[in-house]
Order: C-alpha cells, then sequence, then structure tokens
C-alpha cells in the first residue's frame, strides 16, 4: 500500500502521513497512532523502498533468489541482468540460500518465511525501485510474499493469489510435443517416471501426456506409471520395477533429466540398449545431464528469457504501466537428440 | 587509505579529513584541496563505504562476482553466505555477467574495469562493511582491482602486487597425486590435455606432472602433450591427435572435465573402450560431466570450502585482525571414480 492509499484510508493528507513516520511536522499523538496502525495493518514499510518511490529513482533492482545453487538460478539471474543492464538498471542480488535450510520441503513456511523477511530487511537498507523473485522449486508462493511498497515479479513458481504478477514456462504444449513425438516414432507401450506426488507441474504434465496419448486413441497403463521424486535415485529405482515388468514399454517418459539419466544409467549397466531396446525423454536440458551417452531427448526450459521477461514486466510497473496478465507463461522448447528411436 | 592515514599524510586530524569531505566545519579553502588531492592520488573514497566504517558497522558484506553463470560461481558464493551468516553478516552481491561481454579473453582489460567499477559505484550506495571479489577465470587480476577503503578479498584468482588478500586451491600438490596415481597404476606411457597457454594454472598443472613423473623415473614425451584451451572441442581434437600416434598412450591427464569429457566422448565414438583401453583424468568436478559413462576420475576444487575462508578473512580484516598471510591456498581433493585401470 502507498503513502496515497494509507493517507485515504486515514483521511489525512499523504504528507501527513509522512509527517507520521518520519516525525516531523506537527501530527497529534492520536492521529500518528491511528496512522502507524493503519500501516501496521496495510504493508506500507516506511523505509528507503518507499522513499525511493517518493522522492527519484535509484535505477537499481533487486533480486531475491531461495538458492544460487538450484540449477536454474543462475540463467534466470542472467537473463534479468541482461534485460534491466541494457534500459539503464542496475541489479543487487540476496542469495537466501534455502536448499540446505530446508531441502525439497515446499512446506517449511516458517524456515522460507524468516528467510524472506530478513532478505527484505536487506534491501530495506539500500535503494530499489523493484524486486525481482527467484523460487528454486516450481510452486504456489502465495503465502510467502509480504505486501511491499515497491513492485514485485516472481520467476520459476506462481501465485494462486492472483496478489503478484508472475513469470513461468508451460508444461501442457511442450508436453503434448514430447508424448506425439513418442506416438509418431511408433511406440505403443509408453511409461513415465512422475515427480514429486504434490507438485503442480508433475500433475500438470501427467495430465497434458494422457490428453495427448488419448487423442491418439492410445491410453497410459497404470502400471506404466512409475513414482518419482525428481533425483536420480527414482529414475535408478523406475528401472528396477521396469525390469519386473512382464511386458515392457518401449518409451520411457521421466519428468526430469536426472530421473530419466537415473533410469539410463540402470539400464545400461543391465545391458539394455538405449535407445534399441527402451527410447527414453527427460525433461529440464540440465548441465548435469548434459554429455551421457547416448545424448538426452529432453526439454528445454527458457530461463534466460524467463528472467529477461520479469525484468520487463517489473520495469513497466516500476515505470507506473500496468502489464495486461498478472501471468506470463513462456514456452518451452522440445530438444530431439539420441535417447530415443 | 582510510581516513587516519589521509589525515597523516595531510599533516592534520582525522576530524579536519571528514570535515574537508563533507563540506563541514571549517576547513581553509587551500587544506580542502590539499587533502581532497591525497585521497585522489591514495584511492579512499568519500562514501558510504567510509561512513560504515566511521560510524557503526552494518554487518553487511557484498560479492561481486565476473559471472554468476561460470561453474564455479555458485558453490563459491555458497560458502561465503554460510559462512558470514552464521556470524551475523548479511550478503548482498553484484553480478557483471561478464562471460557474455568478454568471453575467454582474460586481456580485456577495460571490458572488466568499466564493470568493476560499475559494480563499486552500485555497492557505494549501500552500506557494507567489506567486500569478495570471486573471478570466472583462475587469473592475475591485479590490474582489475582499484584501491577501496572498505576491506576486499579475492577468490579464484591471485593478484602478483601483492596488494589484495586472495583466496585459492592448490595445484601443485594434487596434480603430484594424479601422476601418482597414474604411474601406480603401471602406466609407462601417459598424455596430458593442457588448458589455455596463457593460462598459469594449466603451466603449473604441466610443471607438477612432469616433477611427479620425474621423481618415478618417467618422462612425458613431447607428442603427448596435446594442445587445449579448456573446451569440449579441445578434448575431441586430442583424440584425433591420439588415433595418429603409432604409440599410443594408455592413460590420458586432461586438464579439465570438459577436455576429458570430450576426448572420452571422441574415444568412444570411435570403439576405443575407457578405460580398458586408455585411462582418463580429469579436474573439476564439473556438473556437466558428472554422469558420464564411466564415470570420470577427477579433483574436486573446494569452492565451497574457499568461499568460507575468503568470508572469514574478509571478517576479520573488517574487526580490525590483519591475517598472516595475504594468500590462502586451499587442497584438492583427488576424487577416484571408474575411468582408469
Amino acid at each position: 500500500m502507498n503513502m496515497k492509499e494509507i493517507a485515504q484510508l486515514a483521511g489525512v493528507t499523504a504528507a501527513t502521513v509522512s509527517n507520521a513516520i518520519n516525525g516531523t511536522g506537527n501530527v497529534s499523538e492520536k492521529k500518528r497512532k491511528e496512522i502507524m496502525e493503519i500501516i501496521e495493518k496495510e504493508g506500507y514499510s516506511p523505509n528507503r523502498f518507499a522513499k525511493s518511490l517518493r522522492t527519484k529513482e535509484s535505477n537499481t533492482i533487486g533480486i531475491m533468489v531461495e538458492d544460487i545453487t538450484a540449477f536454474q538460478t543462475p540463467r534466470i539471474i542472467n537473463g534479468i541482468n541482461n534485460y534491466v543492464e541494457k534500459q539503464g538498471y542496475a541489479v543487487i542480488l540476496n542469495n537466501m540460500s534455502l536448499l540446505e535450510k530446508t531441502g525439497n520441503h515446499y512446506s517449511e513456511l516458517s524456515s522460507y518465511q524468516s528467510a524472506i523477511s530478513k532478505s527484505i530487511k536487506l534491501f530495506n537498507k539500500t535503494q530499489i525501485d523493484g524486486l525481482v523473485y527467484v523460487a528454486m522449486h516450481d510452486r504456489d508462493v502465495m503465502e510467502l510474499i509480504p505486501k511491499l511498497s515497491i513492485p514485485i515479479v516472481l520467476v520459476y513458481c506462481y501465485d494462486t493469489s492472483k496478489k503478484n504478477y508472475y513469470v513461468t514456462y508451460d508444461n501442457m504444449d511442450v508436453i503434448a510435443d514430447v508424448a506425439e513425438y513418442l506416438v509418431k516414432h511408433g511406440h505403443e507401450k509408453i511409461g513415465v517416471i512422475k515427480g514429486a506426488e504434490d507438485s503442480l507441474p508433475s500433475q500438470k504434465r501427467l495430465r497434458s501426456f494422457i490428453t495427448q496419448l488419448e487423442k491418439a486413441g492410445k491410453e497410459l497403463k497404470e502400471e506404466y506409471i512409475f513414482p518419482g521424486a525428481w533425483e536420480f535415485g527414482d529414475g535408478v529405482k523406475a528401472y528396477e520395477r521396469f525390469k519386473q515388468l512382464e511386458e515392457k514399454p518401449t518409451a520411457i517418459f521421466a519428468m526430469n533429466d536426472l530421473m530419466a539419466t537415473g533410469f539410463m544409467d540402470a539400464a545400461l549397466n543391465d545391458g539394455v540398449r538405449i535407445p534399441e531396446d527402451v527410447s527414453v525423454i527427460g525433461f529440464d536440458n540440465r548441465q548435469e545431464c548434459r554429455f551421457t551417452r547416448p545424448r538426452l531427448t529432453t526439454v528445454d526450459i527458457p530461463l534466460e528469457k524467463m528472467g529477461e521477461k520479469a525484468g520487463q514486466v517489473l520495469l513497466d510497473l516500476i515505470s507506473g504501466k500496468t502489464p495486461e496478465n498478472r501471468k506470463v507463461i513462456l514456452p518451452c522448447e522440445f530438444l530431439e537428440k539420441n535417447s530415443v528411436i
């Protein structure tokens, strides 16, 4: 909430709000208390964020990253930097190092909240015109982001509360491409290694995959759906289940590259040929899986472009423009390599 | 140079220097000019850095990174964060995105200098007690780092001018381990794929490798030294040369993982078995080369520890302690996997 809105709520002028905050001018103690209570409740922070908006722009934006070592983070940061620097903006960044603190437990809200509040306090001390929030897991962060007096744009996550602007990637269309590609290659028995049970991208990918198979008059058998949770070891376990099946799938879509690589590695160790005996497709185009043999057919998430777009939306908001949509969804790219026959 | 030192040079008190800088008090124009000239010459900057030192500490440090997408950067940042946060410090970071701007051209000093000066200006606007500089290439940065009024520690690079504190890793001992390991495995004919010609780490690694072979009564043949410049393609090219040799080496030490993986990949494509026909060792323990088949025996650079140590040296400097040495060299770890027989 900005100063003007607070002034309206309190029935005073913006100047009075400013005086109340800064202890200047002639504001009655009662009025001051009233104003401060509104501020407390509505989330305006009497800090440099606001000063920066009121007086002049700092031409600097902040990036809060959940974890700098998450695979997608450096490419997203690079995209943000590229865009905003061309527009004359500088970037400062704070790494919350949440991967070690919370691991894959999305729901440890209190750890996240305390790290986020620390990070915001840090940015409060400097002068920035807006913030980009870069998540390490693609999930709903509606409970995490507090109200701020400067614009904020979220990347690699979403906000079902519709309070915040966010930039994400499309799961549906590209997964339809993946399924269609396997069907076109003549695969009838296709398996899927899923992501974590509570992950929306995993649910979306499964839905889109099944829909596309149905369009082609094919069905995804229950026994061909392997559980997983995004790790290399889940791919290895999926191979162990695959091995037990009497009628084996001829192609596997793993919902990320790590699981695809785990599956391939276990299969190859067992003398199974890839792609001659079983084809494999991954998702993410992760560095770690760049030099597998055969090279893994996968999906590239447009991370740099997501960063650039987030920078663009943020600068629009800073300059007072209102973007049409709260969310921007960018298409992924299917990367054909050598793991499907 | 700090305020006290400038005061000594100018023959005035620190308070007079402060007054001259801030336009306060009663300083003659002649004296003010004299003080400002000394400041100009000696590099003290009358900004928040100094204020932060004079008044109270901000409990915040800055990290300047040459490029966030360089493979070593996120692990180093993580190490810095881990250490300094435990000591109650917050971290803000600026990514200079120099990889796209300068590529592998170490000598494009002006691009570096303009990016560094921008980054320092940015940090000037906030309040930090010290800086860590994280390089993307392990090289001499003596010409790059300007004099600052706050402590600075360099990581993943060095400073032959002996002006700055830096934290780096040891090439000599671990390369002796690599050579000894190959000799112990009975290899008589050993090849090396070098790094870039002008790289000091490449020269050091070669020297240490040759010395260790000599200790074992062996010689590194001129024709077994393959040129390279750190890229995957250099490994492929090295394999092409290797293939032409009448008497082939039975083991190859590539000075980084990318070249080792390029060599392995080209060899495997050609039906050469690894390690049965030729053993391969890399260097870096890079993510990209994590899932090669066979898994690559390599050297891990202690990146997190280098970050932690840099944080420690910086906090020592901030608290007024003088570390014993300008440089800290941490040992690397030899990682035995499956690419040597």
